[in-house]
Formats: C-alpha cells, sequence, structure tokens
C-alpha cells in the first residue's frame, strides 16, 4: 500500500488517534472540495472554505496540517491537490468493494444509488433469504441466496458488507462476516454492533438525526415563547 | 407547551445554547434508556451507563445535569423517569407530524419503517410528481400530487417534511416548504440546505459514514503493516 506524502514528499501522519471530531469532518472537506472543483474552482483560501463549511479558517488550517496538507501563504489551497489527498487519507483510492445483506426497500435504494460507485468502491453483489428474490438482478448486480454468503466471500475479495436486513438478525450477520473475513461493517439495522477486533465497524442510526431535528424544532418554538 | 422539570421541580434548563456534543448524544440516550427499559431494568448507575454508551461516568453526570436530570447518590439513575425527561426534552410528547416527499425507494422504506412511529411522530402523508404513484397508498398513507402540497399543507398541522425527492429539486423544494411554513426539514439528498430563519433543517450524508468506515478499514490496514 502506497503511503501518501505532501507537496514536500514528507509522509502524511496517519496516526490512528485522529480524534472523532477531524475523522467526521473528513467527509465533509471530501464533499466540499469535490463541489468546488465540479464548479471548477482551483484555488481557496482557508477563510472562504471555512465559511463555506461553517467552521473557523484556524480549525482548517489545523485539520489539513494534522495531515500534511498545507496552504500556500497567500495563495491558500490547491483545490485539486487537496481533494487528491482527501481521497487519498480516506482509502477513496483502495478499490474496496461492498456486498449488500438484506434487499428490502433501503437495500434496494442503496443498491440503485450512486453512492457507492462516487467514492470508489465497487458494489459486487448482494444476498437476501427470499426465494422470490433470488437469482434476480438490480442495476446489474446478482442477488445471491444467504446461504452463499461464506462461499462468496471465500471466492471475491469483499471489504464492505451493508446491512440492511431485519434488526434481529443483525448480530449473528456481524459474527458470520467476522468469521468470513470482512473488513468493514456499514450498519443500518438499528441494533448497535460492537466494536471488533479485526473489522471496522459504522452504526448508523437513522433515527438519531431526526431525533435532533425534532429537539431543534422543539428548541427554536421555546426561544419564540420568550 | 408545557415545561418540563426535575425531580425536584425546577425547570429544564433548554439554553439554545446546547453543545452540538450533547445535542448528538441525546438520541444515544433515548436508545440506550429505551433498551433498558424494554430489558426491565430500572435502576441503573452512571458508571454502568457509561460503560454502555462507551462514554466516561463524569461525562454522563455532567450532560444528564445539564438537563436537570439528577441521579441520587448510591442509587443511580431510575431509568423510567429518565427516560420520560430525555423523551419530553427531545419533543417525543410534542405529537408532530411529518411529510415524505418524493416516494422512490428510500421514501418508500422509511414510509414502511417504525421509525416515526417510534419517536413519537405521526406520518401523514407522501407526495410524488409520478402519476403512476399520485393515489395510491403505501402503509395507510395517500401519495398526493405534489402540485398539492400548498394545499394540503395549508390544511393539516405538519411538522416536518423528510426530502427523499431527487437532488437537483432539493433547494426549490425547500424553499417551498419554507414559504410553507413547515418546522422542520430531515433532507436526504445529498444537497446541502443552508439554515433558515423559521425552519430547522437537519442534512443527512449517508455518504459521509461510508467514508469515515473506509478512513477507518484503511487505519486498521496501516495500523497492521506496522
Amino acid at each position: 500500500m502506497s503511503y501518501p506524502t505532501n507537496e514536500k514528499n514528507q509522509a502524511i501522519p496517519q496516526s490512528p488517534a485522529v480524534s472523532r471530531q477531524v475523522k467526521t469532518r473528513l467527509p465533509r472537506y471530501y464533499r466540499y472540495l469535490k463541489e468546488l472543483l465540479d464548479a471548477g474552482i482551483y484555488r481557496i483560501s482557508s477563510g472562504k472554505l471555512a465559511k463555506m463549511m461553517a467552521l473557523t479558517a484556524s480549525q482548517i488550517r489545523q485539520d489539513l496540517n494534522y495531515f500534511g496538507c498545507f496552504g500556500q501563504q497567500g495563495y491558500g489551497y490547491n483545490v485539486k491537490y487537496l481533494f487528491a489527498q482527501i481521497s487519498e487519507i480516506l482509502g477513496v483510492n483502495d478499490k474496496l468493494t461492498a456486498v449488500i445483506i438484506g434487499v428490502g426497500n433501503l437495500g434496494r435504494a442503496m443498491a440503485q444509488s450512486n453512492i457507492f460507485l462516487s467514492r470508489g468502491i465497487n458494489l459486487v453483489a448482494l444476498f437476501d433469504k427470499s426465494p422470490e428474490l433470488i437469482g434476480k438482478e438490480i442495476s446489474g448486480r446478482c442477488i445471491y441466496d444467504i446461504d452463499q454468503l461464506e462461499s462468496y466471500l471465500a471466492e471475491h475479495r469483499v471489504d464492505v458488507a451493508v446491512l440492511t436486513l431485519t434488526s434481529t438478525q443483525a448480530q449473528a450477520m456481524a459474527k458470520r462476516l467476522e468469521s468470513a473475513g470482512i473488513r468493514g461493517i456499514w450498519n443500518f439495522t438499528n441494533v448497535e454492533i460492537p466494536k471488533m477486533k479485526n473489522v471496522s465497524v459504522m452504526n448508523v442510526y437513522m433515527g438519531d438525526s431526526l431525533m435532533q431535528l425534532c429537539f431543534d424544532i422543539r428548541q427554536k418554538a421555546l426561544e419564540s415563547d420568550t
């Protein structure tokens, strides 16, 4: 695996101690820089980027310095270069592959979206237990019998499993995937999959953002009451 | 609107200056406390709750004190009471209503899930522009013509609009909803809806958590390389 270097050819620090906040911001940098590139903007100051992203300029400089991405005094950041760096740090160039486990509405929505492709990930297969679905295709990917999961994973390099199956099956499925050597689980089942030694886990709780929204609505009402 | 009070009948501070971190943690408290209740656990120490939630006991005490939820020295927290308090703070008892705008796979998945009901929100209608969908029902909710949006919102109290329509229509739709007096937008379109004065906005970027997962996978690989 090649190690990214900065413009001065220094290795980019890849400390596992990256703070949770910085880690959360990286995909945001990726999104904003992509937008800038798409708009044909190739230079940006930390101040302007900060304003776009509702951060402070010093926060931006700190975050990016941390990864060895230095702006040029008076010239700002080279957007194309910075985007390439952040892409590298986020593993966009690692050609990861993914499978979807559970072809309900959410699994289907994922399979039909460009959420994987636009991040350099190749969605290779889907799995379900329903006989009506097995053997069908969605966006060119075959739906396999969940009983074939282990044999499929033994024959194909799969990095990420997307869990969009029933909550009650989440824990057992995570164990199966761990045994089969999966590297990452993107979990939408609303059941928390605990940390595993060799598997990265990202639990997504869609309901949490809904509750935050309700909280905000309530706060606005209380503010306008006072 | 009744104002929540703590056991000593003091008003719970509802400062708009709640930190982003605390706000993010509130829905997690809600989830964990609900799990405890479902498991028949009615007392918990801050230490145990902290362990479950991978926080520190002092963080828990700080967060909950902030909202006027005090534990009893030596007895810990009353789970039922705490759950009721957090529910109140999050507006679960406010009987909010919601509509879904855009009945693709994601909109359909939302409509068929219990994501609204389990948080006290009543999903009342769906909207789409496709003639094949208009007039149909999903889980007992009618799909209306998007052209009827304003008249529907004028006749029914709707608090939250869920945006699951095409990205290109997101901005224009947010403006329409703002004009129609919506209170909150839960946005899944991947286009950032900027803050609005009278509307709470929660932009959800599903791809961001995927990128965080890829970053974690990469970190694990780099760690095991060294």
